[in-house]
């Protein structure tokens, strides 16, 4: 029986229409980062393991994807075991039958230094080492032998076992099951696993940069528009695939960086007529600024993660939050000012300024938050509003500058449809020390979504067909395709019907099909056609018929 | 320590440079196929396994990479198969202490047959069932329990076991142990992996087709350009991820769209400026009637394999390696005329022609190949060359008709640029029978290097910058910052060196950094321009240099 098609749920198929409205947005958006002077870069789609684990925190990696090995990795992988499990039982007999019960504990200290040694020296024992730590095979492999040997009845076989090579086979299996039972999806994990789906663009991109520090000339301004893959539980408006547009800068401590951001952005979404926007910005420094300034210094990521959710659950909400996570009373009111922050940008940062007077990196965030306001503001936006918005974290741990973010109009419900910030080592997890980063990402997904609702993609941008030639047979047809031809060179995307109407249900059928992809113009080629050296063509829209002579084909094309 | 970083072999990085190269051809390919009448689709990168296996053949099959489950599956996998093995031995036990040892098969039979329900009523123990088939487990483990069991002493443990709950865990571990052992890559993949990275786009299409059916209208011209993903062991030139480009149309028989296809081909290849490309056409039916002509109708795939090898190998070693396959002297014999088929394809023709008078089968391809290669030549193409060539096979047991290959000019060393045929019976593995697709494919990495072994790329095709500002100093920096927001604003590719230059050394690095980038317009605002309102720009290329009043910016960006 033919399998009934789905796909994983979480993922999407985008039809031609849907195509067509996405790449309309990353058109604009690559124009905009190429005028701005970012390069595009493309990396794999996978990395090794080892990049991405451990960047994104213990939640990030559950949600990596991994591509399981290929070949029959686990075959060699599982023969291995088992020999390894033998030969260390071998060896473990000999001595039990040697020595005394308590110094168990330093032959397992022995064991697991030297049975490395004995793997890499052992003939029937391959172990691909680039994958398999030895070392901790031995140690995970003591510690399963130890337990399960101690259980006496094993010892007692081990020892006396009537069938030695037979016993030790079967205890062998034994441990063998244990081992798999016990070391789960996370041991196995990594023995059959070396690559994983890209989580997100700026790991991959730190990684390029230090592979290629030595054809890039820095500041190093790249874009990059993938993919990116999580294994998010599937819900509305979350996709465990999905593309991220990202530009960042590396390689300058500047502020005009951030400057150009907010132009960027504010370039973006004009161009996209997505009007009246907000460029929400923050820093980093303002927020541990007022940690010190209140005694909260050591809760300062409680502190603005529960600051951050002023806007959800009010003033009340944040304050009692706050006391939950063991900020003082004393403290949260020393915060107060920040809850009634209000008028122009400049009036919030005079506000400010006075609130972190005694915090010197507090103070140098007011300075760079100003002098980014103040840039902007000269130099003016066009469409786009930046307002300071002190509530803003984003991902704190991550960013030492910098915040951005931005939000739909207010006619829209919709979170963010971009986010970003400066982060200062960007590239020192591969060991390239002091490359301060800062840039941004464009929300793809809840873009289009804003478009859509707010009916702001061009007119008949998904028209597929401008002109389409019927289809009355065969000599007729390839009239129709001369002038096709003729049409497509000349830019203009047309097509013939290719299979010919002999009757009226087989003509209507055509004409239903011009009309299902609203098509502007139809084309007719019949016998009188033919004979005469005319086409004639249909305007739908206007709902006229005009006929045209052959050699007047490139006429009909310029008025199109 | 830091990590040194890596790729995964067989994976690249692109930089810019290339990223912009590949862009222009992929461009030019979107082009020509939105003129041509076809829509873009995009699918998920990764499809349920099912979607994928089978469709490939068994190396395909080997070469799909496999995605792990997501969470801990493994382990309440493992927990539940422990659990199972222990329930199994518990009902074995109380069967073997009542009955006789012959009857072990009977008992096994219902085994296979009970368990499923069993299993499906206990309350320990649960299988998602969507992806475990409960009966083929069933099967499995009783073939594992059968063999541990038949074995003596386990038996005896088995139903004489001291203490019974942990002679019955032991067991079970052991078991377990050797199910894991024995069933390997092939039955643990199954259970922990569900998705597979793309390909192909063709069976993905072909999916698509199926699931979208009621909202296409066919005949369905549609295009995707995506990557796909293949385990291919990595050497020169063969990636394991790659783009495909793909136009397929489904839903028609008419050879008109063989003959837009070659069409297709030449437009693209004209617009990329590589003249002189051969578009290789031949046709299965006529590979089919041959056979059947000369008497080795059994032998076709043979037949065609050793055919295609021609060019390679001669016709002696062709002739060789069909006797070789069992094909007769008498046969090849009268296989002669094709080794000398010679002359215009019309002449081509015509000695197919009466080859084949006496095949039915390949009569038609004939007729067919005679209605492409005759409309072609009536309607010309811009700069490709096209040729019947009969010992063209490609995926034979694929294509039911044309089979398309495309050639790169005779002055480069390069396999096929590009591929394609038509196949009948496109969506039937899915369930939609009798759906006719025709498709072709360009060969993107090999097109690349055609390109630029022939130097085609457009000159300062990568050109990233067409404008850099000098940066002396913050006033001076934001009055550039000013005109490069008023460039970038008429689409000119801008930038602001970010950190001001106050002493030589540091002007000499921005003046370098604009050498490595090959700007050819550097813009100097000092000083004495921040006094006077003007901007100087060099003209790299010719060495000049010219001084604008700030009012008459736009007027250079008119001469830009």
């Amino acid at each position: 029986m033919a399998q009934k098609p789905s796909i994983p749920k979480g993922t999407r198929d985008f039809t031609p229409s849907e195509v067509v409205k996405r790449n309309y947005i990353f058109d604009i958006i690559k124009k905009n980062f190429q005028t701005f002077g970012f390069q595009p870069i493309e990396t794999p789609s996978f990395e090794n393991s080892d990049t991405l684990m451990g960047k994104y925190g213990d939640e990030g990696d559950r949600l990596i994807f991994k591509i399981l090995n290929s070949g029959d990795f686990l075959r060699s992988f599982n023969e291995n075991l088992i020999k390894t499990i033998k030969l260390s039982l071998y060896h473990l007999r000999i001595y039990l039958n040697g020595t005394v019960k308590e110094e168990m504990n330093s032959y397992g200290l022995n064991f697991v230094k030297v049975l490395p040694e004995i793997l890499r020296k052992d003939k029937q024992i391959k172990f691909d080492e680039s994958v398999i730590d030895l070392n901790n095979l031995a140690n995970d492999l003591w510690n399963k032998i130890e337990v399960f040997v101690n259980k006496e009845d094993w010892k007692e076989v081990l020892i006396n076992g009537v069938d030695e090579d037979k016993s030790l086979t079967n205890l062998s299996i034994g441990i063998f099951g244990e081992f798999y039972f016990e070391m789960g999806t996370k041991y196995l994990g990594s023995h059959i696993s070396e690559k994983a789906l890209r989580y997100d663009l700026t790991v991959p991109f730190a990684r390029y940069v230090v592979m290629h520090q030595n054809e890039i000339d820095f500041p190093f301004k790249r874009y990059q528009i993938q993919p990116v893959w999580r294994a998010d539980r599937p819900q509305k408006g979350r996709f465990r695939e999905f593309y991220q547009c990202d530009a960042d800068v590396v390689g300058s401590n500047s502020l005009l960086q951030e400057v150009e951001f907010v132009q960027l952005y504010d370039a973006v979404f004009s161009a996209l007529k997505l009007e009246g926007v907000t460029i929400k910005l923050n820093n980093r420094k303002i927020l541990a600024g007022i940690a010190e300034v209140i005694g909260a210094k050591n809760n300062l990521i409680d502190f603005t993660v529960a600051l951050d959710k002023l806007d959800k659950i009010g003033e009340e909400g944040v304050k009692k939050e706050m006391l939950e996570k063991g900020i003082s009373e004393a403290s949260i009111e020393k915060a107060a000012p920040l809850f009634s922050l209000s008028g122009t940008n400049n009036d919030q940062l005079n506000a400010l300024e006075k609130l972190l007077a005694v915090s010197e990196e507090g103070s140098k965030g007011v300075q760079e938050l100003r002098f980014i306001i103040d840039a902007v503001s000269d130099i003016g936006l066009s469409t786009a509003q930046l307002a300071i918005d002190v509530t803003l974290a984003r991902g704190l741990n991550y960013y030492t500058g910098a915040i951005f973010e931005v939000a739909a109009p207010k006619s829209v419900q919709m979170g963010s449809i971009g986010g970003g910030g400066r982060y200062d080592d960007l590239t020192g997890i591969f060991g390239l020390k002091d490359v301060s980063g800062v840039g941004i990402s464009f929300g793809l997904d809840r873009i289009y979504l804003v478009l859509e609702e707010l009916d702001l993609f061009p007119e008949a941008i998904d028209q597929s067909l401008q002109v389409l030639f019927m289809n009355y047979g065969e000599a007729e047809a390839f009239q129709a395709l001369k002038l096709v031809t003729l049409f497509r060179k000349n830019g203009v995307k047309a097509d013939l019907y290719p299979d010919s109407a002999t009757n009226q249900k087989q003509e209507n059928k055509q004409f239903k099909f011009a009309t299902n992809k609203n098509v502007p113009y139809i084309v007719i080629i019949r016998e009188d056609e033919l004979k005469s050296a005319t086409f004639t063509v249909k305007n739908i829209n206007e709902n006229t018929q005009e006929t045209y002579s052959l050699d007047k084909a490139e006429e009909f094309l310029k008025n199109l």
